[in-house]
């Protein structure tokens, strides 16, 4: 039995947590879910630590909404910062959920955007754990988290 | 009997450690409050570990007010990278509470911002050890600390 | 039998991976090569520290393509900062080939660039495990992987 | 009896850590001190850590003056953050005390920054190692180290 | 018997590496020299940790000259980083000695400003290990390594 964190915020405007929990269940069987939520950004690593240490999460999702402002920027700086040295002194992926507040043009597309990204990395942590080599098929494929995937390189050289 | 440390600044300009822990003292008891002031925000990450591990607090609040200046926001970017660095060597929450100088319109604001921040980190502090589960009802709710909580997005799609 | 360790990632839109791989193989023989895809670039320090550690490797060649982008920057720069972590916390090379999306004036060429910078850093990797002198002979050369190389200074002083 | 150790530069312009040392003797007895010289701010961390460890420094007063260009900035930057990672390492203090030639308007005024700022944080670390509980009486003070005071907001609300 | 390492890279377009030799070779005796070149600067943290872990040096003294574009600059600025990391892991010195290409006006400026700055890095390297109060004396009299010394501020007041 697998341990799947996820790690999310009551700053985020959007319950991205819940996307993730929806989409893993979706997928199959064979792990149990502990969700920790924390008040911003930068208490995610320490709540991917506490996820790893304390819950024996075998990855963590950590999923976040910085806003648009230069402040906001630098926060998610410091916290991605600290998810992979999370990451490298457990051995175990966090994969980085973060959706900026200025990528989307609107709300309803933040709502969008938020939701498939949350998704669509659940699936990447459920193929991490469960079939690691699932990715390698993709390697080099231009393959995007939320917005549609850019594809690879026209080359003909 | 769990122990809260703060940590706070003799370059601030408000008493924030104070308010904090008048917040503390507000929401309930089972705690003892150890507080360290130090000159700068720059001796907050040293602090919060000597808090951890002198004093064996379970939590810190560690709050500072940076000034307006390029030098000032380096400052609190060097702080709080070594605040989640604290934070991922224990294991343990370090609620960074930073006010800058000029996220308020004149002195007026910036004492009122300094306190409702500093109460509103309190709380946060205190359900993180008493009732972890608490935030995730907040989970993407848009809760901001200090300004009003933007609230979620309007999706409708 | 040494170990070469393959980190890339599906963000990257050329198999970058792949070029390494058949470098490697067109230069010797006595190594064992095992492939890592990670779904972006700030995955892969925590993919070299699995591929040390789990794979026992003796070395990384860790692939990425960050985007042109301001957040891609920022992307690209925190994961060479765990990159550099990773290393000194094993005490051995992982030689990071990132490609800039905005390195290249078109498709063409960005396919070009990434093949050959691949192939390049392959081939340092090669000689760092094998034969780790042989580098020294370069000290100084203006040497580049991919664009051609630049060359030592002219003097004459 | 305590240790306190100076770790200084070459490059800097001005002698601060003799001024951190008068103004350390002006203070008290029962400590020695230990001065470690060397070329650069970016030196000072490993100073500091030498410090500790070969000297048995109980806080150590780490003074710098970077200069006023862009790469001056960045070693600033990087000098800071290796201190404040020694000083989570060790659990003690390192007072950074950096200057920047751009501070002040003339040389006259930047010999008496470098010596005032160098002395009151002679005075900080003086009190952090004897009377730690000293700082707290000017928490939220709004205090400088070298230029004047500016003192605690004014409120009234 | 000490060991000074020598860290140098094929991206540099002057030996450095051989400068630095030829200097600590004019200083003295009681010395022995491991050199190790890797491609790029990022790869000199690894490098000198590599030099005093399987080489035992005592001090390494690492050269690299990164180019004149942003990307160079954050290069320059995370090999930094992790060469401080990597001296406070070990507690050892690590003289960093970048040489920018835009701080010189051309290449014959570069090519001087190269071996001057590796020489007088050397020279430091060599107090550093044999006679470590040495640099005591220059304490604050603004030395720099490769242009001229700007000399201590004049004071009088």
């Amino acid at each position: 039995m697998k341990i799947i964190g996820i790690a999310d915020t009551t700053f985020a405007r959007y319950d991205m947590g819940k996307s993730a929990i929806d989409q893993l269940k979706s997928m199959g069987t064979g792990f149990k879910i502990v969700r920790y939520t924390v008040p911003g950004i930068k208490d995610l690593p320490v709540a991917s630590k506490i996820l790893f240490d304390k819950y024996n999460c075998d990855i963590v999702i950590a999923l976040g909404m910085p806003g648009g402002k230069e402040i906001d920027k630098m926060s998610a700086h410091e916290a991605a910062q600290g998810l992979i040295q999370v990451q490298i002194m457990e051995g175990k992926h966090v994969l980085v959920v973060f959706v900026h507040e200025d990528e989307a043009k609107d709300e309803k597309e933040l709502a969008w955007l938020a939701d498939k990204r949350a998704r669509e990395h659940a699936e990447n942590a459920y193929y991490l754990i469960f079939d690691p080599e699932h990715l390698q098929k993709y390697a080099g494929k231009g393959l995007r988290q939320g917005f549609e995937d850019v594809g690879p390189v026209r080359e003909k050289y």
